[in-house]
């Protein structure tokens, strides 16, 4: 039996099923909406990068004593569903989810880490890092809006579905694994209250830069 | 423009797309017939095994001034066809899929770095490795006959299934690649016989030896 907080444990786990996930689902984008050879392998070399964060948490994770399948077990309908419902039905909405979606959980996994141990943050830290995903997302996306900017509505009501989805899991998440939620928001009192407005304000922030660099957003 | 011999740009070429959609075939396989989350780790695992091997190829194609894309654009074809026409039903047909057509084919991309150079061939040799994939397909598959045996005569069946197709795929790819074909058998003349004779019976002892490791041959 580990002895690692319960908290530490949902959080290693839910990011090593997010990662193998990612891992998966990029892959099946690759396969099946790259609209050439190199994009193809890209997404691939992007896919492979989660792929090592994934063995990094579960490597962490049976280092603790815990059974990497029991800890990312509860996370699967969670995450499935997302991935159900965000299915992209092109190589721009590939680009999107990838950055924009992808984003957005990663930044509720960073926020989760503020209150771990130094230890679990720094694996965290690493296994969140972003290796080249968003750049390729961006520069090719706004090489398709330049071509054909009205494409941009569409991607824009994208990235919003993606991301009340997120919330939507999110919650779903929450609801069940309380100590991965306390570890987002201190439980119990009234007082959370400001400091769950200040972090739905950087999640908010980072969502806006990351539209903004997709060209998704009305100029000033 | 390179002036690496066509033979070679083809082999790396031909090997780098092999590579490239071994990997997204086998993320596929893990995502969609893994009956577990430990065997969809697994397979991924192996899957990024392949798209190592795939950097391997492209990065050395790129270094002596070939488009990787252009390299392996007139094997996408071939190979598609084959992966399309051996789609595993389930997930003891991806684990000999993995290992008795994997195998191989990789056996025909070995036979033919006999005849390059040897910088070539030591990573072609190195692009072959095995690490693990043959292991962990030979303990499911022999696991699972164990728990209910008659399921051989159908594996048995799908995995003569494989090697037609790759075969047939192979014919293929070598009759409009004249360059390549000439790694396995010189061209030209009657005197090659007996050693394509050779190369084909060591394809076969190679193939026997895979279908005994995995209990689907008869005993002695």
């Amino acid at each position: 039996m580990s002895d690692t907080p319960t908290g530490v444990v949902d959080l290693l786990g839910v990011l090593a099923y997010a990662e193998l996930t990612a891992f998966l689902r990029l892959a099946e984008d690759a396969a099946s909406l790259a609209p050439s050879l190199t994009d193809r392998a890209a997404l691939s070399d992007l896919a492979a990068v989660e792929h090592r964060h994934f063995r990094l948490l579960r490597d962490r994770l049976a280092e603790v004593g815990v059974d990497p399948e029991e800890a990312m077990a509860p996370f699967v309908d969670a995450l499935d569903a997302w991935h159900a419902q965000t299915r992209p039905a092109d190589w721009l909405e590939a680009l999107v989810k990838a950055y924009v979606g992808t984003g957005i959980s990663m930044d509720f996994y960073r926020e989760a880490a503020r209150r771990v141990d130094p230890g679990t943050a720094a694996l965290v830290e690493e296994a969140l890092a972003d290796e080249g995903r968003s750049e390729f997302a961006v520069e090719r996306v706004r090489a398709a809006l330049k071509t054909d900017p009205k494409v941009s509505g569409r991607l824009a009501l994208w990235a919003r579905r993606l991301v009340g989805e997120a919330l939507s899991q999110a919650h779903r998440v929450a609801a069940v694994r309380p100590a991965l939620a306390a570890l987002l928001v201190e439980a119990g009192d009234g007082e959370d209250l400001p400091e769950i407005g200040r972090m739905f304000a950087r999640l908010t922030e980072a969502h806006g830069k990351r539209m903004a660099a997709l060209g998704l957003t009305p100029g000033p």
